[in-house]
Protein backbone atom coordinates (compact mmCIF):
# COMPACT_ATOMS: atom_id res chain seq x y z
CA UNK A 1 0.00 0.00 0.00
CA UNK A 2 1.58 3.54 -0.70
CA UNK A 3 2.43 5.60 1.78
CA UNK A 4 0.89 8.40 0.71
CA UNK A 5 -2.69 9.13 1.57
CA UNK A 6 -5.18 9.00 -1.10
CA UNK A 7 -7.29 12.94 -1.32
CA UNK A 8 -10.69 12.51 -2.34
CA UNK A 9 -10.41 14.67 -5.33
CA UNK A 10 -14.78 14.37 -5.88
CA UNK A 11 -16.03 17.59 -5.88
CA UNK A 12 -19.17 18.31 -4.27
CA UNK A 13 -21.08 22.09 -4.63
CA UNK A 14 -21.22 23.96 -0.83
CA UNK A 15 -24.43 25.08 0.02
CA UNK A 16 -23.17 28.57 -0.54
CA UNK A 17 -23.23 27.75 -3.97
CA UNK A 18 -26.60 26.50 -4.52
CA UNK A 19 -27.98 28.83 -2.48
CA UNK A 20 -26.54 31.85 -4.75
CA UNK A 21 -27.52 29.67 -7.93
CA UNK A 22 -31.20 28.96 -6.64
CA UNK A 23 -31.30 32.96 -5.90
CA UNK A 24 -29.17 34.53 -8.99
CA UNK A 25 -31.20 32.07 -11.64
CA UNK A 26 -33.90 33.44 -10.71
CA UNK A 27 -32.94 36.76 -9.76
CA UNK A 28 -31.69 37.51 -13.50
CA UNK A 29 -34.44 35.92 -15.05
CA UNK A 30 -38.41 36.78 -13.96
CA UNK A 31 -37.60 40.69 -13.28
CA UNK A 32 -36.06 40.75 -16.72
CA UNK A 33 -39.35 38.72 -18.10
CA UNK A 34 -41.55 40.75 -16.10
CA UNK A 35 -39.92 44.40 -17.31
CA UNK A 36 -39.22 42.76 -21.13
CA UNK A 37 -42.97 41.81 -20.41
CA UNK A 38 -44.17 44.70 -19.59
CA UNK A 39 -42.50 46.91 -22.11
CA UNK A 40 -44.62 45.19 -24.57
CA UNK A 41 -47.61 46.51 -22.97
CA UNK A 42 -46.76 50.10 -21.39
CA UNK A 43 -44.30 52.72 -22.48
CA UNK A 44 -44.06 54.58 -19.31
CA UNK A 45 -40.80 53.27 -17.24
CA UNK A 46 -42.03 54.66 -14.52
CA UNK A 47 -44.13 51.72 -13.73
CA UNK A 48 -42.19 49.38 -15.15
CA UNK A 49 -39.22 50.02 -12.56
CA UNK A 50 -41.72 50.69 -9.94
CA UNK A 51 -42.92 46.66 -10.88
CA UNK A 52 -39.44 45.71 -11.16
CA UNK A 53 -38.03 46.68 -7.81
CA UNK A 54 -42.12 45.50 -6.28
CA UNK A 55 -41.16 42.08 -7.98
CA UNK A 56 -37.11 42.01 -7.04
CA UNK A 57 -38.46 42.98 -2.86
CA UNK A 58 -41.41 40.21 -3.33
CA UNK A 59 -39.37 37.59 -4.87
CA UNK A 60 -36.06 37.94 -2.77
CA UNK A 61 -38.19 37.70 0.53
CA UNK A 62 -40.32 35.42 -0.88
CA UNK A 63 -37.26 33.37 -1.79
CA UNK A 64 -35.17 33.94 1.11
CA UNK A 65 -37.73 32.84 3.86
CA UNK A 66 -38.54 29.65 1.55
CA UNK A 67 -34.89 29.09 2.13
CA UNK A 68 -35.21 29.58 5.74
CA UNK A 69 -38.21 27.15 6.16
CA UNK A 70 -36.99 24.57 4.35
CA UNK A 71 -33.12 24.51 6.25
CA UNK A 72 -35.78 24.71 9.16
CA UNK A 73 -38.19 21.82 8.24
CA UNK A 74 -34.91 19.95 7.23
CA UNK A 75 -33.18 20.22 10.70
CA UNK A 76 -36.48 19.56 12.25
CA UNK A 77 -37.31 16.32 10.47
CA UNK A 78 -34.12 15.54 11.05
CA UNK A 79 -34.48 15.85 14.99
CA UNK A 80 -37.49 14.28 14.92
CA UNK A 81 -36.10 10.86 12.79
CA UNK A 82 -33.65 10.97 15.30
CA UNK A 83 -35.61 10.88 18.25
CA UNK A 84 -38.18 7.82 16.93
CA UNK A 85 -34.58 6.00 15.58
CA UNK A 86 -32.89 6.63 19.30
CA UNK A 87 -36.17 4.76 20.79
CA UNK A 88 -36.64 2.17 18.18
CA UNK A 89 -32.93 1.37 18.98
CA UNK A 90 -34.03 1.08 22.79
CA UNK A 91 -37.59 -0.67 22.21
CA UNK A 92 -36.91 -2.62 19.18
CA UNK A 93 -33.33 -3.79 19.08
CA UNK A 94 -33.75 -6.95 17.05
CA UNK A 95 -35.85 -4.81 14.39
CA UNK A 96 -33.21 -2.49 14.21
CA UNK A 97 -30.80 -5.08 13.80
CA UNK A 98 -31.91 -6.80 10.87
CA UNK A 99 -32.43 -3.43 9.28
CA UNK A 100 -28.66 -2.88 9.50
CA UNK A 101 -28.35 -6.34 7.88
CA UNK A 102 -30.89 -5.31 5.08
CA UNK A 103 -28.89 -1.75 4.30
CA UNK A 104 -26.18 -4.40 3.12
CA UNK A 105 -28.11 -7.36 1.83
CA UNK A 106 -28.70 -4.50 -0.66
CA UNK A 107 -25.20 -4.75 -2.06
CA UNK A 108 -25.05 -7.95 -2.26
CA UNK A 109 -23.61 -9.23 1.67
CA UNK A 110 -24.32 -12.22 3.41
CA UNK A 111 -25.95 -12.34 6.96
CA UNK A 112 -22.70 -13.55 8.35
CA UNK A 113 -20.50 -11.40 6.44
CA UNK A 114 -22.80 -7.73 8.28
CA UNK A 115 -23.25 -9.89 11.48
CA UNK A 116 -19.51 -8.22 12.69
CA UNK A 117 -20.88 -4.77 12.19
CA UNK A 118 -24.41 -5.09 13.66
CA UNK A 119 -22.82 -6.54 16.61
CA UNK A 120 -20.32 -3.85 17.00
CA UNK A 121 -23.41 -1.26 16.44
CA UNK A 122 -25.19 -2.95 19.16
CA UNK A 123 -22.47 -2.19 21.49
CA UNK A 124 -22.23 1.41 20.72
CA UNK A 125 -26.13 2.90 20.66
CA UNK A 126 -25.21 6.15 19.82
CA UNK A 127 -23.38 5.71 16.90
CA UNK A 128 -25.65 3.17 15.89
CA UNK A 129 -28.28 5.30 15.82
CA UNK A 130 -26.09 7.94 13.91
CA UNK A 131 -25.38 4.64 11.49
CA UNK A 132 -29.15 4.50 10.97
CA UNK A 133 -30.03 7.78 10.13
CA UNK A 134 -27.23 8.28 7.21
CA UNK A 135 -27.27 4.70 6.05
CA UNK A 136 -30.86 3.28 6.77
CA UNK A 137 -32.66 6.74 6.21
CA UNK A 138 -29.90 8.61 3.81
CA UNK A 139 -30.50 12.09 6.29
CA UNK A 140 -27.51 14.19 6.76
CA UNK A 141 -27.19 16.07 10.15
CA UNK A 142 -28.10 19.57 9.23
CA UNK A 143 -25.44 22.47 9.65
CA UNK A 144 -26.25 24.64 12.65
CA UNK A 145 -26.84 28.32 11.40
CA UNK A 146 -27.89 27.20 7.89
CA UNK A 147 -31.48 28.40 7.88
CA UNK A 148 -30.09 31.98 8.24
CA UNK A 149 -27.30 31.76 6.27
CA UNK A 150 -29.37 30.16 3.65
CA UNK A 151 -31.98 32.86 3.59
CA UNK A 152 -29.64 35.85 3.43
CA UNK A 153 -27.46 34.24 0.52
CA UNK A 154 -30.46 33.62 -1.63
CA UNK A 155 -32.45 37.01 -1.33
CA UNK A 156 -29.02 38.62 -2.01
CA UNK A 157 -28.26 36.76 -5.01
CA UNK A 158 -31.40 37.62 -5.93
CA UNK A 159 -31.57 40.94 -5.67
CA UNK A 160 -28.23 41.38 -7.26
CA UNK A 161 -29.31 39.33 -10.34
CA UNK A 162 -32.59 41.30 -10.55
CA UNK A 163 -30.80 44.99 -10.67
CA UNK A 164 -28.98 43.91 -13.87
CA UNK A 165 -31.74 43.48 -16.29
CA UNK A 166 -33.97 46.85 -14.28
CA UNK A 167 -31.08 49.26 -14.30
CA UNK A 168 -31.69 50.06 -17.72
CA UNK A 169 -34.94 51.04 -17.02
CA UNK A 170 -33.99 53.72 -14.31
CA UNK A 171 -31.39 55.24 -16.25
CA UNK A 172 -33.09 55.66 -19.76
CA UNK A 173 -36.29 57.35 -20.96
CA UNK A 174 -37.79 54.92 -22.94
CA UNK A 175 -38.95 51.71 -22.23
CA UNK A 176 -38.29 50.11 -26.08
CA UNK A 177 -34.61 51.48 -25.96
CA UNK A 178 -33.94 49.79 -22.20
CA UNK A 179 -35.10 46.79 -23.09
CA UNK A 180 -33.04 46.35 -26.12
CA UNK A 181 -30.19 47.40 -23.52
CA UNK A 182 -31.45 45.20 -20.74
CA UNK A 183 -31.79 41.95 -23.47
CA UNK A 184 -28.23 42.37 -24.20
CA UNK A 185 -27.05 43.43 -20.59
CA UNK A 186 -28.94 40.19 -19.18
CA UNK A 187 -28.06 38.26 -21.56
CA UNK A 188 -24.49 38.92 -20.91
CA UNK A 189 -25.51 38.18 -17.28
CA UNK A 190 -26.84 34.80 -17.56
CA UNK A 191 -23.46 33.72 -19.81
CA UNK A 192 -21.24 34.90 -17.19
CA UNK A 193 -23.38 33.21 -14.54
CA UNK A 194 -23.91 29.93 -16.44
CA UNK A 195 -20.06 29.87 -17.41
CA UNK A 196 -18.90 30.19 -13.40
CA UNK A 197 -21.86 27.98 -12.37
CA UNK A 198 -20.40 25.16 -13.98
CA UNK A 199 -17.26 25.87 -13.21
CA UNK A 200 -18.57 25.25 -9.70
CA UNK A 201 -21.10 22.23 -10.71
CA UNK A 202 -18.75 20.61 -12.60
CA UNK A 203 -20.97 20.65 -15.70
CA UNK A 204 -19.22 21.76 -19.21
CA UNK A 205 -18.88 25.65 -18.81
CA UNK A 206 -19.41 26.59 -22.34
CA UNK A 207 -22.78 24.19 -22.33
CA UNK A 208 -24.15 25.85 -18.70
CA UNK A 209 -23.41 29.16 -19.75
CA UNK A 210 -25.80 28.75 -23.31
CA UNK A 211 -28.16 26.97 -21.35
CA UNK A 212 -28.94 29.23 -18.43
CA UNK A 213 -29.05 32.13 -21.52
CA UNK A 214 -31.65 29.76 -22.87
CA UNK A 215 -33.60 29.26 -19.88
CA UNK A 216 -34.01 33.07 -19.59
CA UNK A 217 -34.53 33.69 -22.72
CA UNK A 218 -37.57 31.33 -22.97
CA UNK A 219 -38.81 32.75 -19.68
CA UNK A 220 -38.63 36.03 -20.98
CA UNK A 221 -40.25 35.28 -23.99
CA UNK A 222 -43.25 33.61 -22.63
CA UNK A 223 -43.44 36.60 -20.52
CA UNK A 224 -43.57 39.11 -23.15
CA UNK A 225 -45.65 37.36 -25.31
CA UNK A 226 -48.37 37.14 -22.73
CA UNK A 227 -47.95 40.66 -21.71
CA UNK A 228 -48.22 41.33 -25.84
CA UNK A 229 -51.47 39.34 -25.87
CA UNK A 230 -53.41 41.00 -22.96
CA UNK A 231 -52.09 44.71 -23.05
CA UNK A 232 -52.54 44.97 -26.66
CA UNK B 1 -37.41 -12.48 17.35
CA UNK B 2 -41.23 -11.30 15.98
CA UNK B 3 -42.95 -12.81 13.71
CA UNK B 4 -44.60 -10.12 12.11
CA UNK B 5 -42.23 -7.85 10.35
CA UNK B 6 -41.42 -4.49 11.60
CA UNK B 7 -42.79 -1.59 9.02
CA UNK B 8 -40.40 1.09 8.60
CA UNK B 9 -42.92 4.67 9.51
CA UNK B 10 -40.56 7.37 9.24
CA UNK B 11 -41.97 9.76 6.93
CA UNK B 12 -40.38 11.34 3.92
CA UNK B 13 -41.84 14.02 1.71
CA UNK B 14 -42.20 12.13 -1.80
CA UNK B 15 -39.97 14.32 -4.29
CA UNK B 16 -43.36 15.82 -6.24
CA UNK B 17 -44.75 17.18 -2.54
CA UNK B 18 -41.71 19.05 -2.50
CA UNK B 19 -41.86 20.60 -6.08
CA UNK B 20 -45.35 21.30 -5.45
CA UNK B 21 -44.28 22.69 -2.07
CA UNK B 22 -41.50 24.63 -3.83
CA UNK B 23 -43.93 26.03 -6.78
CA UNK B 24 -47.37 27.18 -4.58
CA UNK B 25 -44.80 28.97 -2.20
CA UNK B 26 -43.43 31.14 -4.61
CA UNK B 27 -46.82 31.18 -6.56
CA UNK B 28 -49.03 32.15 -3.62
CA UNK B 29 -46.33 34.66 -3.00
CA UNK B 30 -44.99 36.65 -5.20
CA UNK B 31 -47.67 37.58 -8.13
CA UNK B 32 -49.87 38.27 -4.70
CA UNK B 33 -47.45 40.58 -3.57
CA UNK B 34 -46.63 41.95 -7.32
CA UNK B 35 -50.18 43.00 -7.21
CA UNK B 36 -50.13 44.09 -3.88
CA UNK B 37 -47.35 46.31 -4.66
CA UNK B 38 -48.94 47.61 -7.49
CA UNK B 39 -51.77 48.75 -6.05
CA UNK B 40 -50.16 51.45 -4.02
CA UNK B 41 -48.71 52.70 -6.98
CA UNK B 42 -51.34 52.85 -10.16
CA UNK B 43 -54.98 52.47 -10.05
CA UNK B 44 -55.43 51.05 -13.59
CA UNK B 45 -56.37 47.07 -13.16
CA UNK B 46 -55.14 46.18 -16.71
CA UNK B 47 -51.84 47.12 -16.03
CA UNK B 48 -51.73 45.18 -12.93
CA UNK B 49 -53.36 42.19 -14.19
CA UNK B 50 -50.70 42.47 -17.03
CA UNK B 51 -47.76 42.80 -15.18
CA UNK B 52 -49.30 39.78 -12.92
CA UNK B 53 -49.95 37.57 -15.45
CA UNK B 54 -46.28 38.41 -17.33
CA UNK B 55 -44.90 37.63 -13.82
CA UNK B 56 -46.92 34.28 -13.56
CA UNK B 57 -45.37 33.35 -17.05
CA UNK B 58 -41.73 34.53 -16.37
CA UNK B 59 -41.78 32.76 -12.85
CA UNK B 60 -43.43 29.74 -13.28
CA UNK B 61 -41.36 29.03 -16.77
CA UNK B 62 -38.09 30.04 -14.62
CA UNK B 63 -38.75 28.09 -11.89
CA UNK B 64 -39.71 24.92 -14.08
CA UNK B 65 -36.82 25.11 -15.99
CA UNK B 66 -34.32 25.50 -13.16
CA UNK B 67 -35.99 22.91 -11.55
CA UNK B 68 -35.49 20.44 -14.81
CA UNK B 69 -31.81 21.94 -15.13
CA UNK B 70 -31.53 21.30 -11.42
CA UNK B 71 -32.40 17.50 -11.58
CA UNK B 72 -30.89 17.40 -15.04
CA UNK B 73 -27.13 18.24 -12.96
CA UNK B 74 -27.83 15.92 -10.46
CA UNK B 75 -28.23 13.20 -12.76
CA UNK B 76 -25.13 14.47 -14.83
CA UNK B 77 -23.40 14.94 -11.22
CA UNK B 78 -23.77 11.51 -9.99
CA UNK B 79 -23.40 9.96 -13.54
CA UNK B 80 -19.72 11.46 -13.30
CA UNK B 81 -19.14 10.42 -9.84
CA UNK B 82 -20.21 6.75 -10.51
CA UNK B 83 -17.36 6.70 -13.45
CA UNK B 84 -15.13 7.99 -11.43
CA UNK B 85 -15.73 5.86 -8.56
CA UNK B 86 -15.63 3.01 -11.03
CA UNK B 87 -11.68 3.95 -12.04
CA UNK B 88 -10.55 4.19 -8.54
CA UNK B 89 -11.61 0.90 -8.15
CA UNK B 90 -10.52 -0.33 -10.68
CA UNK B 91 -6.97 1.11 -10.43
CA UNK B 92 -6.25 2.01 -6.99
CA UNK B 93 -8.37 -0.70 -4.91
CA UNK B 94 -6.38 -0.57 -1.72
CA UNK B 95 -7.26 3.26 -1.44
CA UNK B 96 -10.90 2.59 -1.84
CA UNK B 97 -10.93 -0.25 0.61
CA UNK B 98 -9.28 1.77 3.15
CA UNK B 99 -11.92 4.01 2.56
CA UNK B 100 -15.03 1.57 3.04
CA UNK B 101 -12.84 1.29 6.36
CA UNK B 102 -12.91 5.08 6.82
CA UNK B 103 -16.53 5.50 6.72
CA UNK B 104 -17.64 2.66 9.33
CA UNK B 105 -14.42 4.14 11.38
CA UNK B 106 -16.82 7.27 12.12
CA UNK B 107 -19.11 4.90 13.24
CA UNK B 108 -16.72 3.66 16.15
CA UNK B 109 -16.09 0.12 14.09
CA UNK B 110 -12.50 -0.99 14.39
CA UNK B 111 -10.82 -2.27 11.27
CA UNK B 112 -10.69 -5.85 11.97
CA UNK B 113 -14.96 -5.32 12.40
CA UNK B 114 -15.25 -4.13 9.32
CA UNK B 115 -12.78 -6.16 7.39
CA UNK B 116 -15.30 -8.94 6.50
CA UNK B 117 -17.32 -5.74 4.50
CA UNK B 118 -14.53 -4.53 3.18
CA UNK B 119 -13.55 -8.30 1.49
CA UNK B 120 -16.84 -8.82 0.45
CA UNK B 121 -17.32 -5.71 -1.36
CA UNK B 122 -14.24 -6.20 -3.21
CA UNK B 123 -15.40 -9.58 -4.38
CA UNK B 124 -18.34 -7.59 -6.11
CA UNK B 125 -16.90 -4.57 -7.83
CA UNK B 126 -20.32 -3.15 -9.19
CA UNK B 127 -21.94 -3.21 -5.68
CA UNK B 128 -18.53 -2.01 -4.25
CA UNK B 129 -19.25 1.17 -6.99
CA UNK B 130 -23.23 1.89 -5.53
CA UNK B 131 -22.24 1.20 -1.68
CA UNK B 132 -19.13 4.11 -2.45
CA UNK B 133 -21.67 6.46 -4.05
CA UNK B 134 -24.32 6.05 -1.42
CA UNK B 135 -22.19 5.77 1.58
CA UNK B 136 -18.80 7.66 1.16
CA UNK B 137 -20.17 10.47 -0.95
CA UNK B 138 -23.78 10.48 -0.05
CA UNK B 139 -25.39 10.38 -3.93
CA UNK B 140 -28.67 8.93 -4.24
CA UNK B 141 -29.13 7.48 -7.92
CA UNK B 142 -31.23 9.67 -9.27
CA UNK B 143 -35.03 8.43 -10.46
CA UNK B 144 -34.55 8.66 -14.26
CA UNK B 145 -37.81 11.02 -15.85
CA UNK B 146 -37.33 13.50 -12.64
CA UNK B 147 -36.30 16.28 -14.55
CA UNK B 148 -39.06 16.88 -16.81
CA UNK B 149 -41.66 16.08 -13.94
CA UNK B 150 -40.20 18.14 -11.58
CA UNK B 151 -40.17 20.76 -14.42
CA UNK B 152 -44.08 20.51 -15.13
CA UNK B 153 -44.97 20.03 -10.91
CA UNK B 154 -43.29 23.10 -10.12
CA UNK B 155 -44.88 25.16 -13.04
CA UNK B 156 -47.91 23.99 -12.43
CA UNK B 157 -48.12 24.94 -8.75
CA UNK B 158 -46.44 28.08 -9.73
CA UNK B 159 -49.17 29.01 -12.05
CA UNK B 160 -51.98 27.65 -9.95
CA UNK B 161 -50.67 29.51 -6.74
CA UNK B 162 -50.36 32.79 -8.52
CA UNK B 163 -53.47 33.01 -10.25
CA UNK B 164 -55.32 32.79 -6.32
CA UNK B 165 -54.08 36.55 -5.87
CA UNK B 166 -54.57 37.58 -9.33
CA UNK B 167 -58.18 36.67 -9.68
CA UNK B 168 -59.92 39.63 -7.85
CA UNK B 169 -57.97 41.80 -10.15
CA UNK B 170 -59.27 40.11 -12.95
CA UNK B 171 -62.85 40.13 -11.91
CA UNK B 172 -63.15 43.82 -10.11
CA UNK B 173 -63.04 46.88 -11.38
CA UNK B 174 -60.76 49.09 -9.26
CA UNK B 175 -57.51 48.12 -8.08
CA UNK B 176 -57.95 48.85 -4.35
CA UNK B 177 -61.40 47.02 -4.01
CA UNK B 178 -59.54 43.82 -5.91
CA UNK B 179 -56.51 44.25 -3.14
CA UNK B 180 -58.63 43.75 0.12
CA UNK B 181 -59.93 40.71 -2.17
CA UNK B 182 -56.62 39.57 -2.90
CA UNK B 183 -55.57 39.98 0.46
CA UNK B 184 -58.08 38.00 2.03
CA UNK B 185 -57.96 35.33 -0.72
CA UNK B 186 -54.42 34.97 -0.41
CA UNK B 187 -54.11 34.34 2.91
CA UNK B 188 -56.95 31.82 3.58
CA UNK B 189 -55.13 30.29 0.25
CA UNK B 190 -51.82 30.42 2.38
CA UNK B 191 -53.15 29.18 5.39
CA UNK B 192 -54.55 25.94 3.93
CA UNK B 193 -51.65 25.61 1.92
CA UNK B 194 -48.91 25.65 4.84
CA UNK B 195 -51.70 23.50 7.05
CA UNK B 196 -51.45 20.23 3.97
CA UNK B 197 -47.67 21.05 3.68
CA UNK B 198 -47.63 20.61 7.57
CA UNK B 199 -49.93 17.18 7.38
CA UNK B 200 -47.55 15.97 4.73
CA UNK B 201 -43.65 16.99 5.63
CA UNK B 202 -44.41 16.10 9.36
CA UNK B 203 -44.23 19.69 10.74
CA UNK B 204 -47.47 20.55 13.23
CA UNK B 205 -50.48 21.95 10.67
CA UNK B 206 -51.50 24.58 12.42
CA UNK B 207 -47.43 26.39 12.89
CA UNK B 208 -47.19 25.64 9.47
CA UNK B 209 -49.80 27.14 8.01
CA UNK B 210 -49.72 29.99 10.53
CA UNK B 211 -45.71 30.19 9.06
CA UNK B 212 -46.06 30.01 6.01
CA UNK B 213 -49.06 33.25 5.90
CA UNK B 214 -47.05 35.13 7.93
CA UNK B 215 -44.17 34.79 4.94
CA UNK B 216 -46.58 35.84 2.18
CA UNK B 217 -47.50 38.29 4.13
CA UNK B 218 -44.05 39.69 5.10
CA UNK B 219 -43.01 39.05 0.91
CA UNK B 220 -45.95 41.35 0.07
CA UNK B 221 -45.91 44.30 2.67
CA UNK B 222 -42.32 44.71 1.60
CA UNK B 223 -43.14 45.08 -2.11
CA UNK B 224 -46.47 47.06 -1.34
CA UNK B 225 -43.93 49.51 0.66
CA UNK B 226 -41.31 49.32 -1.90
CA UNK B 227 -43.97 50.29 -4.77
CA UNK B 228 -45.70 52.61 -2.79
CA UNK B 229 -42.08 54.33 -2.00
CA UNK B 230 -41.03 54.84 -5.55
CA UNK B 231 -44.55 54.91 -7.27
CA UNK B 232 -45.85 57.51 -5.06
Amino acid sequence: MPQTPHIERHFTASEVVRDIVIGMADGLTVPFALAAGLTGAIQATGIIVTAGLAEIAAGSIAMGLGGYMAAKSDAEHYAKEREREKKEVAEIPHEEMLEVAEVFQQYGLTESETWPIVQALKRQPKNWIDFMMRFELGLEKPEPQRAIKSAITIAGAYTAGGLIPLSPYIVLPTASAALLVSVALTLIALLIFGFVKGRFTGTRPIRSALQTALIGSVAAGAAFAIARLIGG
